[in-house]
């Protein structure tokens, strides 16, 4: 089980790597059909003459799974996972039935916050990379990071 | 019927309101369990000792939400809503169970791609606000949008 980080606990540069997933044409009709209803993602003969020529995961689907990857990964926070934040969030490709995604990450900078004194501001550094190792998707997420309890003197 | 759009038919300024969406603990928790499983927005109890004080939505099930409600609205590309990527995406404030969603979203730049012809791209800025209008999120979208095809001379 791994230790719950607080600010202090983290370096920039350290990296992690998630485990990975699997899409399958169900998996990618059922988010669309919640989060993202277009023939693009829900229909196979629509998404043939789509953009894309075939049936392709929601962008946000490609999202919500790399959060996933990430919060099942061996990074764990005090607190848990706050974001407040992303930035130069980017898809590059679209992500296929039976394409496996893994998420590879690494600490960007830490910063104490200037109007809490108990928190900082960890950014992250995200790839989400298909099987062959191409990226899907990058961005920089900043997660609100707990100082470590001060004990009374 | 709203009719779909192409690159020439965008006009910067123009707004838009999506539909709205009230959010219940079952749908947070459904969210969570597939995409952002954490304590807090899993479990009522565990969610009254975190940070927020309570269950919360997955930032990632308000981002998910703004995009259906965007896919559903008045706004129709041709080709669908094909994102290329997204800046200052930041969140704001928790969603809570019995809050209400809402997306306003307003044509912030168009731009023809330089290496493409047939298509450019069309920034949204994008406000996801709750019953009280306070806004939960806010982003800038970038869409890829085909251009009218030209009929042959």
């Amino acid at each position: 089980m791994a230790i719950e980080r607080f600010l202090e606990d983290f370096q920039a540069g350290e990296a992690f790597t998630s485990q990975s997933v699997t899409l399958d044409a169900a998996m990618i009709k059922s988010f669309a059909a919640q989060f993202d209803p277009q023939p693009q993602h829900l229909d196979e003969a629509a998404a043939a003459r789509s953009f894309f020529g075939g049936l392709v995961a929601s962008g946000w689907h490609t999202a919500a799974l790399t959060i996933k990857l990430i919060v099942e990964s061996e990074l764990k926070i005090a607190g848990g996972l706050v974001g407040s934040g992303l930035d130069e969030f980017q898809w590059y490709r679209p992500v296929r039935p039976g394409d496996s995604l893994r998420v590879e990450f690494e600490v960007l900078e830490i910063r104490q916050s200037l109007s809490r004194k108990d928190q900082g501001l960890v950014r992250l550094k995200i790839a989400t990379l298909n099987q062959t190792g191409s990226p899907v998707l990058t961005l920089i997420a900043s997660l609100i990071v707990p100082r470590r309890p001060q004990k009374p003197a």
